[in-house]
C-alpha cells in the first residue's frame, strides 16, 4: 500500500475538533468521508496532532494507507471536490512506508491571533480573540522569550493530561504586531506541546500585557510547575496549527 | 430628534445585501430590529451606500434619527449586545441636523482582495476571491493608476443601472501584495461608484495580470465606453467597502 501525506488548511469552528467522536462533527470524520468517496476504501488518517474545538490549522498535515491508484499530487485536488468549504487540502505526496504524521514529527509551529483594538470585529469574530484595552507588545514579547529553551512545561498543561514527560524544548517564541490594523501575534514552535500548552501561553503573556500579571510569572511558572500562577486559557478561536517538520 | 451616525463593520456572506428586501435577510434589515430592541423605535436608517449579497464592509456608515435618551457613543455596544457577530457596530456619534449617510458621503474607498496561490485556502474562503494562476502584480498596478481621474465610467457599469452621469472622479487606484502569503489588494477611492463599478474593474485587471487581456484595454474601455472589452465581473466575496469620507 501507498504512504500518502496531505496537507491541510481548515477553519475550525463548525467542528468539535480534529479526532474522530460519536455524535460530533469533526474534522477526521470529515477527511475520512470524503477519502472513502474517493477510494471506495475505508481509510483512517492520522494527523500530527489533535486540534481543539474551534482551533484552527493552516498547515496541519495527515497521513495513511491506500490501494488506489490515484496520484499523489491529485490527492490534494481530489479531496478539495469532496471536502466541505471550509476544509482545503493544500497539497499531498507519497511519502516514505514509515512517515507517520505524528510520530515522525519533530518540530511543530502554533500561533496565537490576538486583535487589539477597542472596536470588535465581524469579519474575524472566529478568527481572532478580541482584547479591546490596550496590550503592552513589548512585556508580552519579552516575556515569550523565557519560554525558549528545554524546560519542565507542567505548569503550562491542563490538569488530567496522561504524559510520559512534560519536559519540552521550545525552539522560537514571540509576540510582535501584524500590520497596524491591531493584529498581534504570538508565534511558538517546539520539539512537541502539551494539552492546551499555547493557549495557556498566551492566556498568561496575554494578562502581562494587560498589567494584571507580573512579568516574573513566566519564569515563576517554569520553576515551581504552579498552572495557578498563570492566566486563564485563552480562547480557542485565537489558535492556528500553522506548520509541522519532520 | 438626535441624528446619530454608526460606523459598522460586517461579513456579507450570510446576507442578501445591504438593502431591505422582502423575504431576504439584510444587513439594513439587522440593524433595523436591533434599533428597535433598544429604543422601541421603528427606525429607518440609511446607509452610505448599498452593497450587494456577499459584499462585505469595513467601514460602512449608516444614520438615522432617533428620541432615544441613549448616549451617542454607547449605541456601537448597544447594537452589539443586539446585532449577530457577523454584524458589528465599530462607532457611534451624534452626527449635525442635516447629516445624511448616502448624500453627504464626498469620497470612499473599495477593496478588492484576490487570494494569488497554488492552494485555495479554507480559512479565507469568503473573504478573497482565489486565483490559483500567478498574476503580473506590476502590469494590474500600473493598468490600475490609468483609472484615476475624472472620466466617463459607463463600461465599468453593469446594464440596467439608472444614473443621471456616468462620469465619476478616481483619487486613488492602485493593485499590491499585502504580506507575503499571497494576498493581494486592488485599492480605490473615488466621489461616487457606479452599480459593479469595482467588480468589474477588479474582474478586468484580474484578466490583465493573468494576460490574457491586453494592459490597453483599460484606456480602451474609458473611451469607448463598451463593458464588452473588459473582464467578467469579479466575484462579490473579495469586495469590502473600506471607508466613507464626510
Amino acid at each position: 500500500m501507498r504512504n500518502i501525506k496531505v496537507v491541510l488548511e481548515y477553519e475550525g469552528t463548525a467542528y468539535s475538533g480534529f479526532q474522530v467522536q460519536t455524535n460530533a462533527k469533526t474534522i477526521q470524520e470529515q477527511v475520512e468521508v470524503a477519502l472513502k468517496e474517493l477510494t471506495g476504501e475505508n481509510i483512517r488518517i492520522v494527523g500530527s496532532g489533535r486540534t481543539d474545538a474551534g482551533v484552527h490549522a493552516r498547515g496541519q498535515v495527515i497521513s495513511f494507507f491506500t490501494n488506489s491508484r490515484i496520484p499523489a499530487d491529485r490527492f490534494a485536488p481530489a479531496l478539495n471536490s469532496c471536502l466541505p468549504a471550509d476544509i482545503r487540502a493544500l497539497e499531498s505526496a507519497e511519502a516514505a512506508q514509515d512517515f507517520h504524521a505524528r510520530f515522525s514529527a519533530r518540530e511543530k509551529t502554533y500561533r496565537y491571533l490576538i486583535l487589539n483594538r477597542r472596536a470588535p470585529s465581524a469579519l474575524l469574530r472566529n478568527l481572532a480573540y478580541w482584547i479591546p484595552e490596550r496590550l503592552d507588545i513589548k512585556a508580552m514579547d519579552l516575556c515569550a522569550e523565557e519560554l525558549v529553551g528545554t524546560h519542565d512545561f507542567r505548569a503550562f498543561m491542563s490538569t488530567g493530561s496522561l504524559v510520559k514527560t512534560t519536559v519540552r524544548t521550545v525552539i522560537e517564541s514571540r509576540v510582535q504586531r501584524l500590520g497596524d490594523e491591531g493584529l498581534v501575534e504570538f508565534r511558538i514552535t517546539a520539539n512537541g506541546f502539551l494539552y492546551n500548552m499555547v493557549r495557556i501561553m498566551a492566556g498568561t503573556l496575554i494578562q502581562i500585557g494587560l498589567r494584571r500579571l507580573d512579568p516574573g510569572v513566566i519564569r515563576q511558572m517554569l520553576e515551581t510547575g504552579n498552572r495557578d500562577l498563570g492566566g486563564p486559557t485563552a480562547p480557542a478561536r485565537g489558535l492556528y496549527l500553522e506548520s509541522v517538520r519532520y
